[in-house]
């Protein structure tokens, strides 16, 4: 006896798009792939134009729409990229009647929950809905830090000290799930990363140096690492065109990141402004900092 | 045969003043104990009107005129309290004979130096200088923070965890010597305390919970800790009636010190800062404390 045994066709790729450019690079890369992918807009979040693509926008904690959107499209697959600078209230959630009984903890994971267990919780609301949570660098290896220097320039004994310091400092914040990123200037950590985002610190560092708090006459170092426990599913810590601007405004010598899981957006221009700025970029082996961790 | 033993009298209180309220307090309660204090007040830091007491002014790096102002003076016990916001740049540097062969490791420390060496190099030289370096809890014991509560608030069951999560973060914030205070909201870290300081540390949490980064539905709790290995004798971790305006300004439910090694500055005027508030302050044991870090 022959059952009809189709198998369902469920394997479309879909990009859960937060703010900032990550989310379209990921889309034309996955196109360039030969991937058809559906865009699930975050409300308040994505501030992209989609009209390129099938799209849709989706308030964060609607996971009723996910739900049906994901069977009627045929969704196997999701990346989660971009970021997501607000937390939604307890009001937008909009439970299906099978996560139901999961409002209460899902509630307390985004009232209090520190960014690694939010999109925890996020991946697991997913995969119950029958979807794989794949990584960026899945469909986009090529966005992966490498190991060495980027640019035309390299870090020097002094440089290499303090990146060492905010590594070991990067470490510790990791494990507190509180962020990705520490400054270091002149051997000593002067600023940690929190919810504010890697910008705003470098921000707050430019102004340490002109209110003469720190020293002005040490340059200092950008480190930028994964949690140790983080999902390297979702937010990989990744720098930009705009992270090298606030850096050289924090007068600093350069930015490391860490090969292999961290994401290196928009790479020409990237380097184009570190080189003109005089900055390193650098990817640093993480099998050193996993001894260290 | 008798020879003319008669001790020299040295042993005069000075307080070396930087910013804040803080020195003027410890000069005030000196004065009730019987002390006769010298004042050297920090260029460009001591904020205070001095004509009450003798005193002289002095960029922060001239060792050769506190060097000599200790042997005209008969200081035999030097009092460091108020905060330095700006490092001395090396041109400050006016070394002693003496002190002249340690000069590239002082501007080492000053250039890269977290609060902590500096403050230990501070604490050297002015005890090769013949004075001894005591705490300003030596003369002002009623400034330290006790075990408890200290106005008509008291934390709640969540308040507790975040005292336990904030003091963990400031445990290891410590370590590294970055910084004493760290902000738990809703059972989550979100700022760590660098040289900004307290103040501005907590109006960027006001802002993330402007912004929607972090819930403002949660109230969450300041904790400021000694560092681990800090000397006790200079730069305990202290709280004012701005701090409450701070801690109030960012929506929290409170602030928590460490009992015995924590100034808590204006005590009444907090107190009363913090009931009308509605914010608990309570001290807590380091004894809990050290089993942890």
């Amino acid at each position: 006896m022959i059952l009809d045994s189709r198998p369902e066709i469920k394997d479309r790729l879909a990009i859960i798009a937060g703010s900032g450019l990550l989310p379209l690079h990921v889309a034309e890369a996955a196109r360039r792939h030969g991937e058809n992918p559906f865009i699930i807009a975050l409300a308040n979040e994505s501030d992209r134009d989609w009209s390129d693509f099938e799209n849709t926008t989706l308030g964060i904690g609607n996971f009723k729409a996910i739900s049906s959107l994901f069977r009627n499209a045929g969704i196997g697959r999701v990346v989660l990229s971009g970021a997501v600078r607000r937390r939604p209230d307890w009001r937008d959630i909009k439970p299906t009647l099978k996560s139901l009984a999961r409002v209460p903890s899902v509630l307390r994971t985004l009232l209090s929950g520190g960014d690694d267990a939010v999109l925890k919780m996020a991946i697991e609301l997913i995969e119950t809905n029958g979807a794989r949570v794949i990584g960026v660098q899945d469909i986009v290896p090529e966005l992966l830090a490498t190991v060495g220097p980027l640019g035309g320039r390299e870090p020097g004994a002094e440089d290499q000290a303090d990146i060492e310091i905010a590594e070991a400092a990067a470490i510790a914040l990791g494990h507190l799930d509180v962020g990705q990123g520490a400054v270091a200037v002149g051997g000593r950590v002067v600023a940690l990363e929190g919810p504010e985002g890697t910008d705003a610190m470098l921000e707050r560092v430019a102004r340490l140096k002109a209110d003469g708090r720190i020293s002005a006459r040490r340059r200092g170092v950008l480190v930028k690492l994964c949690k140790p426990q983080q999902d390297v599913r979702a937010d990989l810590p990744s720098i930009g065109p705009s992270t090298i601007a606030h850096a050289a405004a924090a007068g600093l010598a350069g930015v490391a990141v860490e090969a292999g899981r961290a994401l290196v957006l928009e790479r020409a221009e990237l380097i184009a402004a570190a080189d003109k700025a005089g900055l390193f970029v650098i990817g640093v082996d993480r099998a050193s900092l996993r001894g260290r961790s």
